[in-house]
């Protein structure tokens, strides 16, 4: 492993946006994205700016093609969008105005998810270190039936903001960066993370929860 | 030249669905793609199955950075919607009921985006020929102040439905092939067209004007 090196020998920072060329250059050598292009196929802004969870959650669903709620704008198809998301199962447990005053914690977007078609494990990220936490996500990445959101604190990427919740669309070995499509899209564009740096931003107690943040595996039941 | 075969000598049809390993692997290896991760980041599904125009203008509008309407929900900052590109401008010009009702017309949909911070280039494809019109395409494909939506018949693609606008994102020089993100997300993948199809399905009359269909070239004023 020769980190930190672009394929031109141009070092390469924690973390680079894909408004840059060397962002662009990432993902054409990435070993690891059979994710990629369902998710950009799916890919939602977030409709509020307390619905990161809501919209990395529908992005995931669509992507991996989970049987969604009716569309009555394009029937006879049927797609998640940011409100049918809230079904009456959902709304059983939380409604559109809580989550649009306080988000969610990793624990309550886990419960909303689990109400479709997929199983969804819940990894606090204090309880890996930062090898079994790289493991455990490059093998959620790479596996074409599964999906990841990550919840993290903004903060330690450097970015504005704090608690937040993302899908990942790729791994970049050699440089061992994950892929991150940011879903406050008006905001900032998706970008490469070195995995240690992400680890460290998920290893921050979410003061919601007060337990660690972490990461969703998704897997499709069909 | 050398098309019609992949990197492992696979002959390659003249159209190409990115939910295969061919589709993902034509990307990485285009040379022509600078607007790819800004359409990434601004791609958003039609919201209804008429609304082909105006998800392809916000897509195009998002991704060029232009100035966009007032966003309550993300306020202070701003994005085009499908709903708030329907200014007091727009709807002077043309209301989305109609837009729900009719679609668009190639005129319609650059009269409309005429009224943001663009200029709008309309060409009809019937005047031009297969490498005129490959010309075209691949010098605003490849200048990161333009964006492309073409407006196609879908049935010259072996696709289900009639006329169809989307943008372009990219263009494989070796397969001659450009890269179609379609706004109908929740129907077909991105996917990667032969350009004398791409042509060919562009020199179609549209019935509601009565003339060629053809594609607009948006360049940011700023």
């Amino acid at each position: 492993m020769q980190p930190n090196t672009s394929p031109q020998n141009v070092p390469i920072a924690d973390i680079v946006y894909t408004n840059c060329q060397q962002g662009a250059d990432l993902f054409d050598h990435a070993d690891i994205k059979p994710h990629f292009w369902s998710l950009c196929r799916s890919f939602v802004s977030e409709e509020f700016m307390t619905y990161c969870g809501i919209a990395s959650a529908v992005t995931a669903l669509n992507s991996l093609c989970v049987p969604a709620p009716d569309s009555p704008q394009i029937y006879p198809y049927k797609v998640f969008t940011q409100d049918n998301f809230f079904t009456d199962d959902v709304l059983h447990f939380r409604r559109p105005i809580e989550v649009e005053k306080h988000g969610n914690t990793l624990a309550q977007l886990a419960t909303m998810l689990s109400l479709f078609a997929v199983t969804v494990d819940v990894i606090k990220a204090d309880e890996l270190s930062v090898d079994e936490c790289r493991m455990l996500l490059v093998g959620a990445v790479g596996d074409p039936s599964k999906r990841v959101i990550v919840d993290f604190d903004r903060r330690c990427l450097g970015q504005k903001g704090h608690g937040h919740f993302s899908p990942l669309a790729a791994f970049h070995s050699q440089e061992d960066m994950f892929l991150l499509m940011d879903v406050a899209r008006y905001k900032l564009p998706p970008c490469w993370v070195r995995h240690p740096l992400l680890h460290s931003s998920m290893v921050t107690v979410d003061s919601s929860s007060e337990t660690s943040r972490g990461f969703l595996v998704l897997t499709s039941k069909e």
